[in-house]
């Protein structure tokens, strides 16, 4: 008897697809590591009958839990406490202590901006302190306070619409008592992550299906591929007893694709890299990526240790006075070759003083294709006192996929040389 | 008599929050630019009977066009062509013309990876060719067809999950019959956007509730606020009978926010600095951003028309090095000290020889910080030969939200140092 589950995101700026929607996603992965199943997300925008509409789908399917995100502001078009309400035929009730907490922090913003009037900001904290008969109050992180209302068969779970504010409120929600009964009937799942790279997603998907056909048990195993930033993630989640299944795959899996698989323990690149990393020094000279492959390498704390800096050479000119490449090579060879690549690698590792060297040049489109040398032509080489490895590939789409898409074969090079 | 439709993303991988969804709200874009109301965006894993009961809840509501997103591959859980049809009271009839089309794309992918078997690749290529009676077929762009499929009273446009088949599909669907009568019924919408830059959003609403009670008519104005990367967003939506309406909308916010509106015909402020930045050239020195900066600028085509290069200069020996700080200056302020912020705009000013220099030096943490230079500082300098402008800030958040933030105020000082 599993625990099922819906979320609402409301906010006609997620509908919209100006913002994206990152509670959705969020809430999912919480969900799921309490053993929740979730089967539908819906936005909805700030009309109060679409979100009426949603919560009466989400009860008739038979869920135990809806949970709401958003609408929850000091404005008349933040609807949702009040559809909650009526829907779970609560009327709302003020609570007059959370008024004043509210107030004490709205009162706070009034000091910072005393052009927005006080009557109209009052409002707002009485209106956010509008409960449903019944439900219990989540303290508010930001000035909203979240909601457990009791419905007929389920329970409604409101939290408020940044990420911020609803991130640190999930903690106290699991312990209000309602919401703990259902998350203790759930049970628990495990997720494992496996990432992959080099191999397409269809030869994935026939390895499965032969060991499907060669009887490997994979009932109770939900499966999920994904191609993400040129990477394969196979995403597995079991409940505990189905354990045995699931390391019998990781098995079969690293015995066929082991040249392809680079984590097994759900690390990304960049945290693999950083541990190889860890005792050597780094540093990047890059044109067509134009800093984003730096960028990425101190994307992590703790990156100062092992990145010494690097150079962004857009211009040939840059290219020779700053990263050493000999003018002579680009006009020989053309900004875009393995030369100029092995010579910003060069260039890096010395004038930074650092054991590795990291040369990319690229042709990041849309302009600036030749039939020999078309957009998504990138060259690169790595660098150390005593190896290179080089490499020109051919990327695949728009002008950012093929700059983020670098950056990614460069880690996998650097995992190679280094591990 | 509007036309409203609803989105039905399909993927295990979406609904779990391992992709974040990018159909959906491009998708929402689209019906808006074609007048069509949007009210739920569903997102359902590949579970049929999810899909199933989401058709029925969007047919309930009475929207006119039901767009589906994914399902649609080879493998047995590509369910959305068969889910479909059932809901549609259309049984599935093999096209075996579109399937040989099918097939000669899929036997070129079939040669490239020969281990996934012939026969299991053929049937693959069947089940994509199998289509609902009486429902028009969209060529393929990759190997999924695309499908218009008449229901009682809506239609439901089915198309391929892979946003880079999903979007050159999108032309073709509009062009298909029983889709171009509804958009044609459906009118126009007018989307208006106008950007602002260090506008609290309260401030914002109060400015608009005010206009309100002072008799601005907003009625059929649907104005929605949205704070991102540090930079405040209004759009607004409207039929063209309210342009008029919309015009003293702008003209009032303009007359009150003049100072903090930055674009009022929807450029970001990349693309209103990369305007300034014709003509002249631009050199950084990064430190704690470590090349984001300059990623950043490099994002746009035809970038290198202004972009000379530049330094990340992660240790204090780099700085002093290639950067040109003197040590001295570094001993004596600190490397978070406006004086090597300045220090680093003249260096990648001089050094690559650019019209305009930007040196950041500061601190994104989570470690480094201290009581009198909190995790957040930022030191900041813009540089020509004539003037320069510089600023200390402190910006909150994770790692990751300083180094962005930090991003976004340099462009902000680009625009008001050229502006």
């Amino acid at each position: 008897v599993s625990v099922r589950a819906g979320i609402v995101v409301t906010g006609t700026e997620v509908l919209s697809g100006l913002v994206a929607d990152a509670n959705g996603p969020w809430l999912s992965g919480r969900l799921r590591e309490r053993g929740v199943v979730l089967s539908h997300t819906v936005v909805v925008g700030d009309r109060p009958e679409d979100l009426r509409s949603t919560l009466d789908f989400l009860a008739r399917l038979g869920v135990d839990l809806i949970i709401t995100s958003g609408g929850l502001g000091p404005t008349a078009d933040d609807l949702t406490a009040e559809v909650v309400a009526s829907f779970c035929g609560r009327p709302l009730e003020l609570d007059t202590a959370l008024e004043e907490r509210v107030w004490a922090v709205v009162s706070q913003l009034h000091r910072r901006y005393p052009g927005a009037g006080e009557e109209a900001m009052r409002a707002g904290a009485r209106k956010q302190a509008l409960v449903p008969a019944g439900a219990a109050v989540l303290e508010p992180v930001g000035t909203a306070p979240g909601l457990v209302v009791p419905g007929d068969g389920f329970i409604v779970l409101v939290l408020p619409g940044p990420p911020g504010e609803l991130r640190p409120m999930w903690a106290a929600a699991t312990e209000a008592p309602a919401v703990r009964a259902l998350l203790d009937r759930a049970g628990t799942l495990e997720e494992q992550m496996i990432r992959m790279y080099g191999v397409p997603e269809a030869e994935l998907a026939a390895t499965l299906r032969s060991l499907d056909a060669e009887g490997l048990e994979l009932d109770g195993l939900e499966i999920t591929t994904c191609l993400r930033r040129g990477e394969l993630e196979v995403s597995t989640v079991f409940a505990p007893p189905a354990r045995t299944r699931y390391d019998a795959l990781a098995a079969a899996l690293l015995e066929r694709h082991g040249d392809t698989i680079f984590s097994v323990d759900g690390a990304t690149i960049d945290v693999v890299v950083a541990r190889l990393l860890a005792g050597r020094t780094v540093a990047t000279a890059e044109s067509c990526t134009g800093g984003l492959m730096a960028g990425r390498l101190t994307d992590l704390a703790g990156s100062s240790a092992y990145v010494e800096g690097g150079f962004v050479v857009y211009s040939n000119e840059a290219k020779t006075a700053l990263a050493g490449v000999p003018a002579a090579l680009i006009a020989a060879h053309g900004a875009v070759s393995p030369e100029v690549a092995r010579a910003l690698a060069a260039g890096a590792r010395e004038r930074f003083g650092a054991d590795i060297g990291i040369g990319i040049t690229g042709i990041a489109g849309p302009g600036g294709g030749t039939p020999a040398k078309p957009v998504g032509t990138v060259c690169l080489c790595i660098a150390t006192a005593m190896e290179a490895l080089e490499r020109t590939v051919h990327l695949p789409g728009s002008r950012a996929d093929v700059r983020d898409r670098t950056t990614t074969t460069v880690m996998h090079m650097l995992r190679e040389l280094l591990g």
